[in-house]
């Protein structure tokens, strides 16, 4: 497929990954709960791939919980809270442009008795520090802003973000579906109490993924799939291996360099009249393009048949402008001319 | 793993399925919810693994959901179905040697205010279709009792608890994720209206399962996993295609004949002083022997160092007799002188 870029929305699984994979496919295909050897052995490849992913974002191992993607991990970390919170119930910052299984999650919450606060970005797609300290009120449990904004690339100030929540002792959770692996995150440094990634995005296998919680064990979420004991406790299922060895595999040979594609993209994309979204803060391979007319479109779109999206891959079947390009401003009419074009990710030197 | 006897734990990756799942690991890795040919031809891929594992189980299409295994669709089956009825809550009936993934989650419904019955086998592993009759109430809203238990290899009379749920207005919801494929079901005769099953159990993917919900649209469940709109909105995520078509190939491909391991068995078990538990009932593949003596269990494990369990993997890292065993009314003693040995699975002629 190379006339693709929308990875962004998935990515291929890498040769890396799947040789990593295979072992744990046909030599030892053992349940990791199970007391024997070759059980033991399985459990032990779980336990050395949470090492390394914990790592990568400053974490204990004990404090990575896998689960089946992003979206399973958002929603671990927004319900697994609130369910503890059943009672009192509580108040959740959120951002307007979240992805769709935060922003159905909250819904969620709200018909069950939650409040819920929607931020919304500036025109650049940014969220203010200054708005989520005003939207504090005595019975916030949980902000929750997700890194690195799917549809623009924009980057979001979680720094921030984590010191106002560390401040007021509320918990704070991102969402690092697009940043994990390709932006620096230490959970320490950034005051994050949790945090969810996904393989699929990774160049790992799709179906896999992990919510980091600080303290783990002592966290007390309400599990969102209780079973045999599992990930602490906080995730039941017979844990999938091959997939987890993967997702570590990915994280250990995530590049560190573009490819070509992006040189040869950005020579491609001169050629048009177009403005590139949220241009300030932004990741460099994820561009939502806005066409100046509808001809500049045809040009590029004939041009170059590219395996492209508009707004996100979730919102692609529907033919509304996505809520991301409301949210910054959007008229529907303007936002029929925009793209979203993701190039192969990679890590991104910050400083 | 050629002394490997404990495939109820988890069963190899047969190539067959990993042949299948690799066009959609490395030649088309789209995002099935992306519009782009590519996206468009993964869903297709999909809705055709859709349809053969509904056929399966004389289900339609549509009301096969997809989820991350049979712990994550038990959940969804029982909590998806409580917070429908949040405000009145309600009662629910299952059993005392259900997989932790059911037990857990009713104590979990138990704490918000659900009322659930734990029936009782008798000494054989069976749950009788009298006590569900009699555990019925005026706001019993949902039976839910697996079809073969995986620690005795027991089959549970389905039909039965089927038809009673039917003649009450009450939904009936199985766990069949030690059943599906080994034995013939077919939603409709046996009034099923929520079935769990799970890939790795039938030499399929782990990291992949499903539920059947009748009618799924119109079943206003509430998702345990909000998201973009998947699985007709009742589950979340980004679909993980290669597990889905590793899954249909699974099925496709699941053997209906024993291999040598069966009569080599056989032979070998018939040298000790044991006994096979829950005899009348059970499937070929999954035996739960109780040995005479302590000298006995040394005998067996020193001539044949296999890789069986205690229980079932889930209790196999404690040391206590399994919830399952003890409900059949064992003894700690005599619980430690029993096994699980299983066998390489295949589809039993039940006629
Ligand atoms: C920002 C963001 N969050 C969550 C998700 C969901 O991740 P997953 O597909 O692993 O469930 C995605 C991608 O689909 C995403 O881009
Ligand atoms: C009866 C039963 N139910 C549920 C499960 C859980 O299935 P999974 O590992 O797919 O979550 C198992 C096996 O682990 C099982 O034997």
């Amino acid at each position: 497929m190379n006339n693709y870029f929308d990875y962004a929305a998935s990515t291929p699984i890498s040769q890396h990954v799947l040789e990593a994979m295979k072992p744990w496919e046909t030599d030892n295909f053992a349940n990791a709960s199970s007391a024997h050897q070759a059980g033991r052995a399985s459990y032990q490849a779980i336990q050395q791939a949470r090492e390394l992913i914990a790592d990568k974002i400053g974490a204990l191992p004990s404090e990575i919980i896998f689960t089946s993607g992003a979206s399973e991990a958002n929603n671990l970390a927004l319900k697994g809270l609130a369910f503890k919170h059943l009672d009192k119930k509580g108040h959740i910052i959120t951002s307007s442009i979240e992805h769709k299984c935060i922003l159905n999650t909250c819904a969620f919450l709200e018909s069950i008795g939650f409040d819920v606060t929607y931020l919304d970005p500036d025109s650049q797609g940014r969220i203010s520090a200054e708005s989520v300290q005003e939207a504090v009120r005595k019975n916030t449990v949980l902000i929750s802003i997700h890194h690195v904004n799917n549809e623009l690339g924009t980057i979001q100030p979680i720094e921030a973000f984590g010191a106002i929540a560390f401040e007021h002792n509320i918990l704070f959770h991102t969402d690092a579906a697009q940043s994990f692996c390709k932006c620096d995150i230490d959970v320490d440094d950034m005051d994050i109490d949790m945090l969810s990634l996904s393989g699929h995005k990774i160049y790992g296998p799709k179906g896999i993924g992990a919510l980091y919680v600080r303290n783990a064990r002592d966290s007390e979420l309400v599990p969102l799939i209780h079973g045999g004991g599992q990930e602490a406790g906080l995730r039941g299922g017979t844990s999938p291996t091959p997939l987890i060895v993967g997702l570590a595999a990915a994280v250990e040979h995530y590049p560190t360099e573009p490819t070509p594609d992006e040189q040869n993209f950005l020579a491609a994309i001169k050629q048009f009249a177009c403005e590139r979204n949220g241009s300030a803060y932004v990741v460099p391979t994820t561009w939502s393009v806005t066409f100046t007319s509808d001809h500049e479109v045809k040009r590029f779109t004939s041009n170059y048949p590219w395996l492209i999206s508009q707004g996100s891959a979730c919102n692609a079947l529907s033919n509304v402008a996505s809520h991301v390009l409301t949210a910054i401003g959007m008229t529907e009419e303007v936002a029929r001319r925009t793209y979203r074009i993701s190039l192969p990710p990679y890590r991104i030197n910050e400083k």
